[in-house]
């Protein structure tokens, strides 16, 4: 189960590092589009697009679905948690470690001071 | 400067893309580390790990200094942060359009009790 959100987090990253990529999850995020309104905004060629879409859908960070002709790409925001999970986790422990060094420099001004008044300064 | 930004998210995004790269993130949310210590829960020949250790450098989300001998590398949160704030960013989208859905169901089910009670239902 670690190794498949290990995974996960290798594809939602990878996905997330490409810019059209990130301007593709930004647009899904205010609703469902159709493959053509997503690749209004821009100039590359369709094979072009599809293949990043389907980078997106590797990562689970959208999903897709085809109605006739035409395909709609919606977001799926578990994958964005799963990163943002990770991220807040690492940002956590870096915290904690800032939280423990202010405690370790307390107790030394602390002594600093007892140790002051002992010898009268 | 949002060119600047879009560029960082690139390299950010990239250097978490690999599992390495992610463990080598969260022994230094822990603290500095040399670059032997940070090799040794790995298997991988020193180059490799050195290469690991550029793109994490490239990308902000670490820095490393030189003292004698010993290379020492330590976490840069502010990357971490602007990751972050773009997945949150996306994520406060997609929550502000469930709230726009929410209000919308509850405006049509008022709606449709004043329709039922108009028509003595």
């Amino acid at each position: 189960m670690a190794n498949q959100t290990n995974l996960q987090l290798d594809h939602v990253f990878h996905a997330l590092s490409d810019p059209t990529r990130r301007a593709i999850v930004h647009r899904l995020s205010r609703g469902p589009a159709s493959v053509s309104e997503l690749a209004k905004p821009f100039t590359m060629a369709m094979p072009s697009l599809l293949q990043h879409l389907r980078v997106l859908e590797a990562s689970r960070l959208i999903r897709s679905s085809k109605a006739g002709r035409v395909r709609t790409c919606e977001m799926q925001p578990s994958a964005l948690s799963i990163a943002e999970g990770w991220l807040a986790a690492q940002r956590g422990l870096w915290e904690a470690r800032l939280d423990r060094m202010d405690a370790y420099v307390a107790t030394l001004e602390g002594k600093e001071k007892k140790h002051g008044k002992r010898h009268g300064k």
